[in-house]
């Protein structure tokens, strides 16, 4: 079963990737029209999912979640296939060219990876997103949804076969699959398929990378850092930790420790600290730097907002309304600092030297080092990619937010006139290679 | 112990990262220097590995493999540590810029890896360039290589140790390992090493991929084919299949398999067989093949070399002085063919149509998709990347042969002025954002 699957979305991407952009436009807004069309079989499906899961006492916060029928939920679904069709082709782009002899020229071109097992949770509109960004990236697609929308997937994914029927994308480039077996025996199918994307918890992506051979393009935690040196503006660090860890603090790009320079601590540290907490934040101090917020009359107000950190503090991923606060002697003890602590994702450094930030961005080793800038901003839609296919804590292949391009790899095309290699210096013959880059 | 060479490793590569490309190439030439001044004691070494490998009755042409001071090859070795020197940096090179608003700009760029595992063969030279190649790319790596060179390795690296020593390159940044017990130890450490590198036999590669959750850069099979389209002129095709199949047999870049369109098995084939057979390779040909070689009078003189196939032959890498050989109805059934044969290496067309040529290279999912050239030169030297730091299968980051620049991969930095996610739309705020690209 699992591997008839991999196998038939093997043997359609074999064709997929041959078919021009064009094609894949058209049997974008194909889909749309049809998700427009079936509307009324998509909510009766849906409704059946939220009956499920009222009967089965799921969470009323989730059972919102699952409801494509909330205020323009459905059309922003939709139209999502549209914004992606509209993206400029990531496939058959020239990355570079090498004239190797006369007559001999080598041009490296992207193409799709091939076959994709995206694993994702329950919101239902995730299903369509996903879709449109394989067939606009030319890969084939096996689909795993959260049970609790399965009727929702189902309705979907029927409606997006039947308007691939008439198009020139093959009809087993999108599968959904329905249960956790399929997806263990499909982690084994390594043969077929390319790439395994985990769209959801932590805990997925790290169960995932444990049982498959395949490459895991996942995040694992978002363990951001915000570090602020002693010349730093008081607003303005006050301003970006305070955006870094409020303005969205389950997200994975949050501030989750904060490194003050130790000579700042009494003149940046009491401002910063005060606007943390008057945003309701605990902070989890070091014993240094619980010293010094008593020195400068920082007090928690009786509502215990200042603490001891423990050690493990700086290597939690709080997801919540706190923050380890720790002194760093220079710019290179922070980097040092988060190169050890972090979960390399993104990390900032407030100072107005360009020398200390050139120094703390060329030592972090994370996919986003910033300076003078919140941390909230590593993200595919801020960064302008238009969409996101996922955020990447591998250093491998894609890193930090991953758009289309992430879902492309290369081929070396070399266009000859019957060049064999046997004439040629180091394989028997005497010609020199002429090695001479191709300008685009 | 495997996790402190690791915690090393990755403590020393936080520093190297920020090491300059000029303070990387003056290491490199006082390794060189080192090295230079060091033969005597290298070749001592080598000399000791030659008799423990003579002792333990290895075989001739393996400890022929082991010696260092045959011909210029100490020179090469040496030498090559000043040819990757000499290489552009990699390192800091821009790859793209987006504006996201005024005063906020992301670049991506290039950046190491972090921490390399290498284990290597037992050719003595190998780790002088693979050391090179680290710190080129600014990667910490551990170095494990075949038991047979041992002390040549120790030696080559204590030079390098006493190289390093008086440059801004930290003395952890190159440790070389001894046992096997440590490289299975190492594979777990997923938390400090980025990336293992295998360069030796599939069978290494495929143990060491069944081992880790440390993405492995490392070849599989080369399963080649050459597909001659019916109207390719018969001379370049017969040129191409023989160089393809006999210029090196033991590559990977060798062809395995060779398909040729049916309408052309009574018109091209027959001198296309002939000089493979003249070459003295033996064709395993299907019954199809084998008719029409038989019609055309192509024997093979009292020598078995056309013999039938079996179904498995268009799935081994011979290796050897042998191609399997089949027919197909047209380009498309090529493509199908190799895409499910094949082991995505390398494969190439004979056809003077740009529309056929077209069709095969954006249809087959390889690596390298030639036209009108042999797959021998699928190769980093030949494509001009100066050096090669392996040939990857893999479709993850890096495809084919890859150069340094497989060495590293990328951040975003984004500069700005304070600017928090909160004053923007999406986040809570209403300013909008710009993304225009920055031109480089």
């Amino acid at each position: 079963m699992a591997e008839e699957i991999a196998r038939t979305a093997s043997a359609s991407s074999s064709v997929l990737r041959a078919v021009l952009d064009a094609d894949r436009v058209a049997a974008l807004k194909r889909i749309y029209q049809f998700l427009k069309d079936g509307k009324d079989r998509i909510l009766a499906a849906n409704r059946a999912d939220m009956a499920a899961a009222e009967k089965a006492n799921v969470a009323g916060p989730l059972i919102k979640r699952l409801d494509l029928s909330k205020g323009d939920k459905f059309d922003t679904m939709i139209q999502g296939v549209l914004d992606v069709a509209a993206l400029p082709d990531p496939i058959g782009k020239v990355q570079f060219a090498n004239k190797l002899d006369d007559g001999l020229d080598l041009y490296r071109i992207t193409c799709p990876i091939g076959v994709l097992l995206v694993i994702f949770e329950s919101r239902p509109e995730v299903i369509a997103n996903i879709t449109a960004l394989a067939i606009k990236s030319a890969n084939a697609v096996i689909l795993k949804g959260g049970k609790e929308s399965f009727h929702s997937f189902a309705a979907i994914s029927e409606l997006v076969r039947e308007a691939l029927a008439d198009t020139k994308i093959p009809s087993g480039a999108v599968q959904l699959i329905e249960s956790r077996e399929d997806v263990s025996a499909l982690l084994s199918q390594d043969q077929y398929i390319d790439l395994v994307i985990p769209r959801g918890s932590n805990e997925l992506v790290r169960s995932i990378k444990n049982g498959t051979k395949i490459p895991v393009l996942g995040h694992a935690d978002g363990l951001c850092s915000v570090y602020v040196n002693e010349d730093a503006d008081a607003e303005m660090a006050a301003k970006i930790v305070v955006d870094s860890k409020t303005n969205y603090v389950a997200a994975c790009n949050a501030m989750e420790s904060l490194l003050i320079q130790r000579s700042a601590l009494s003149t940046l540290l009491p401002a910063i600290a005060k606007a943390l907490t008057e945003a309701g934040v605990t902070l989890r101090a070091t014993d240094e730097v619980l010293a010094a917020l008593v020195a400068a009359g920082v007090e928690s107000n009786g509502q215990a907002l200042i603490v001891p950190a423990a050690d493990k503090d700086f290597e939690t991923e709080f997801l919540s309304m706190e923050v380890a606060v720790t002194a760093v002697a220079d710019v290179n003890e922070a980097v040092k600092h988060i190169n050890t602590h972090s979960s390399k994702h993104t990390d900032s450094i407030v100072t107005p030297s360009k020398a200390v930030a050139e120094t703390f961005m060329s030592g972090v080793d994370s996919a986003g080092v910033f300076w003078n800038a919140s941390t909230r901003f590593s993200d595919g839609f801020r960064y302008g990619f238009g969409t996101e296919v996922g955020i990447s804590t591998s250093k491998i292949h894609a890193r930090g937010p991953v758009g289309l391009e992430g879902l492309t790899c290369y081929q070396y095309r070399l266009l000859g006139h019957g060049q064999i290699a046997g004439d040629y210096v180091g394989a028997g013959g005497s010609k020199e290679f002429k090695h001479q880059k191709i300008e685009l």
